[in-house]
């Protein structure tokens, strides 16, 4: 749930999760905020908010490797809470992850949502998004555009599965799974090509090179927007092609070295300008 | 900044702080949500916000006797975002405490802000808000009042110092030292005659027996205003009345065995439903 900040300052509140030590332990730390309009529909239902609440913050956990430890959640009163409360209680029960505490407060207008997820760093080395080499593969590990195809069945009213939007689901075991793994690491929050881009800006003189034909899509007739389109919550990451990884992936490129940070699309250089993604 | 849900099981998540062990040590985490026109005034300087914003926060862990780690910040963009992170900066400089990440969203209508704090328990048994015993006194770090004193100076336009209100200064270094003495420990963020109230509640069959003219208040002449406003962050606390404290404060009562939670304001018995303190 980034904004990209138009102040250089606020920007630094947009970092990748915290990781703290604490008595020989790594301890990873993500926060996001959800707001009625932006994030989610208005008027949707309150338990799929509170879903899909905690279900953003476990992912950011997943791209670290990280083992969650528990959630703080803080949520605007309404007038369906218990909508709230039951969706919290099965996301919760579904990860196996404890509610530590929060805050409840009055608002008017649009409501807001907050979650900070703590977890627990299970490999040595915790992934960040900036350590992609040349010669690394790339990898997803499904299908992008599902959630964007659930977010217009809903907006839109039609009779079609739109879970994919409203309740996303973690990839919290695959994360530890490929933590050992990974040069460098994230979910799929923002749209494939801006998450892309964002890991080759801040790994060391690297260009992406994506091939589109490699790209799983939910909708191959929209390939553009499914590639744009975040939300979907997959990992992304970069590994050394000759490893034989423990989760079923997709290989969509290779990392190449490069003067400074570019993303390829089909040989075609793509830059942030032109859009490359969802910026909330 | 606990609401009072009217959904009880919305009420899990105003639990007072969490705690997890971690490698050892005993972390303790806390999260407080500010919305514009509810916590702080319509328009108020950004950097007022940021500073409240933590310093609430700061003010649980002191409550906890619990050192500072880290904060993460969740903020809704608006038109003067350099301020609230002045703000920022201010308050984590002076209380030596690391931006370690957060979020940033762009919304409508008024403005919600979060924090999540991260501290270390600094003594073996971590203060609670339940353990206040027979016998024990009830003591008071301060002056109470001086928050709302702030807040009509400041709402009204009038030329008088309401720092208390918008820069409140949680007392880490005072709950660190009283951690180990205090058999419950709260900070006063909602009013002192709720607040006693909540401890007797959560405490085992005690009644806390206050003394009005014990009681510091910032203006005298409105005493009754005094006790039941909040955001002063005073440290309220039980011990033992033979234990030599560290920190100069004021006795403002007894700790008596009854059969159900009471509070008594020179003999007087006040209930919740008399409206005791600030409902946020």
């Amino acid at each position: 749930m980034r904004a990209l900040a138009t102040d250089p300052a606020a920007r630094r509140l947009e970092d990748d999760a915290a990781i703290i030590e604490m008595g020989g332990e790594r301890l990873v730390l993500t926060h996001d905020t959800m707001v009625e309009g932006v994030h989610v529909l208005e008027g949707q239902d309150p338990a799929d908010v509170a879903w899909k609440l905690v279900a953003v913050n476990l992912s950011d956990l997943a791209a670290k490797g990280a083992k969650p430890v528990g959630v703080l959640i803080s949520h605007m009163l309404g007038s369906d809470d218990h909508r709230f409360i039951e969706g919290l209680e099965e996301v919760l029960r579904t990860y196996d992850v404890p509610l530590l505490g929060g805050d409840t407060v009055r608002g008017e207008g649009n409501r807001v949502w907050g979650c900070t997820a703590i977890g627990r760093a299970t490999h040595d080395q915790v992934p960040s998004r900036g350590g992609a080499k040349p010669g690394d593969a790339i990898y997803v590990t499904g299908p992008l555009g599902a959630a964007m195809l659930g977010f217009e069945a809903l907006r839109d009213g039609v009779e079609r599965d739109s879970s994919a939007y409203r309740r996303p689901l973690p990839l919290v075991d695959e994360g530890q799974a490929l933590a050992p793994h990974a040069t460098a690491m994230m979910d799929v929050s923002d749209g494939l090509l801006l998450d892309c881009w964002r890991m080759a800006s801040v790994s060391i003189r690297v260009a992406f090179e994506l091939q589109s034909a490699a790209i799983p899509v939910a909708d191959p007739s929209r390939f553009d927007d499914c590639i744009r389109w975040g939300d979907d919550y997959q990992l992304l990451f970069t590994a050394p092609p000759e490893i034989d990884l423990p989760v079923a992936v997709s290989r969509i490129g290779t990392v190449v070295a490069a003067d400074r940070p570019q993303l390829r699309l089909d040989g075609e250089i793509l830059s942030p300008e032109q859009g490359l993604g969802y910026q909330h």
